[in-house]
């Protein structure tokens, strides 16, 4: 079982997340590590592609998701911080706006509740208000609900 | 000759800056791509340490100022994208603060004004508008300008 609590202050670039995962912490961070478990929950258990995907402090990653309508997506992004069962800083980008330059800071923080049970708490900041308002008239938060459901069943099928 | 102006806007996250230099476009872009000569003017003038210093899609940077005052400051970075001549986004953090995680999204615009005047179009953006008035709060802007005046004096010496 996975939850995710989204909330879009006013006033403000910011969108915040609450992730919660019935998974440990370790398994959990992992899952936001490795390439071929990222790359699977994030696109939503949709075929996709890693470019690259280099999880460390100064990495970077670059992913491409086949949607069904039969276009690709691609986005990417580099990793600023990457501390072990912590937290991860990186940037975030999709390659499919008519311009580069509309770019994401994400943060990433992982709390053990108990042995079985982890939170991730996500602040995202877009460059202006507009972008983050156009973000979520996107339908962020139902891509990304959808992709904290596929990570659920994919570490309660790993447990 | 170099020039600073600075708009810090209200109920914003970001720092919006415009620097002047007079130098060619691809001079100034060099200025900021290649270590040392970054690292010299970034640092005012100032003893530093270039760590690493990556510029490039999915790069990385990490520079210590030696200040007056014996100690260093160390500053840290990722390189999102590094379009040439044209456009650098990437991350940046103060690693002196008590905890790590303040992390600043900025984006560098290089504009050709005439073939002896470069504009930079910057936008810095916070992951709070509390960090991004305890930046300006911080003497930022008066460092910016130290910074921006070496870099006008090393690129007319190299003219």
């Amino acid at each position: 079982m996975a939850d995710l609590k989204v909330t879009v202050p006013e006033n403000s670039q910011n969108i915040l997340g609450t992730v919660t995962i019935n998974a440990p912490l370790a398994k959990v961070f992992n899952a936001y590590t490795q390439a071929d478990l990222f790359a699977k929950w994030w696109c939503r258990g949709n075929p996709m592609k890693v470019y690259h995907f280099d999880c460390k402090d100064g990495g970077s990653w670059h992913i491409a998701e086949q949607a069904e309508d039969g276009n690709e997506y691609q986005f990417t992004g580099c990793f600023h911080e990457v501390a072990h069962n912590r937290r991860i800083v990186q940037t975030f980008e999709f390659l499919g706006m008519p311009e580069r330059g509309h770019v994401m800071l994400e943060k990433a923080e992982f709390i053990a509740i108990d042995e079985h049970t982890t939170e991730i708490h996500t602040h995202s900041t877009a460059m202006s208000q507009a972008d983050r308002d156009g973000m979520v008239a996107s339908g962020m938060e139902s891509g990304w609900r959808q992709s904290v459901e596929v990570l659920g069943q994919l570490l309660e099928s790993r447990n």
